[in-house]
């Protein structure tokens, strides 16, 4: 299977459901992408349509907007 | 593993989901509860903290709002 990607900026709700996200799909198939640490992939998120963290972006393409952490405006503040 | 229990209430929002959260963690994983055929089982949603429809509660009682269909208001109106 295609690896799903969840893109987040290491705030709390971040974190606490990437956890979850790595728990209920299992970490082999999804790729952890940090913007704090990596922000040369902020451009493909947005194009993939992020608008904020955390988000899932399904192996189809699908953005799956996860609670609320911070919108990509502060991610690129 | 004890099951997910994914809420919606049958949106376009909720059922894109829907069916990326099944194909992400696989349909024997979850269970889903649609509010318009189960209201008996809003109470129970928000005493879990669900605000909003499409919802995951993980097997850990930790609540994914995933994207943005409905408040619960709007399921209850």
């Amino acid at each position: 299977m295609k690896k799903s990607i969840f893109y987040h900026a290491g705030c709390p709700v971040c974190v606490s459901a990437e956890q979850d996200i790595i728990n209920l799909i299992g970490t082999e198939n999804v790729e952890v992408v940090h913007f704090g640490e990596n922000s040369s992939r902020i451009e493909e998120a947005e194009k993939a349509g992020i608008k904020s963290v955390p988000a899932l972006v399904t192996p189809n393409g699908n953005v799956l907007h996860i609670n609320f952490g911070a919108s990509m405006a502060d991610v690129k503040a």
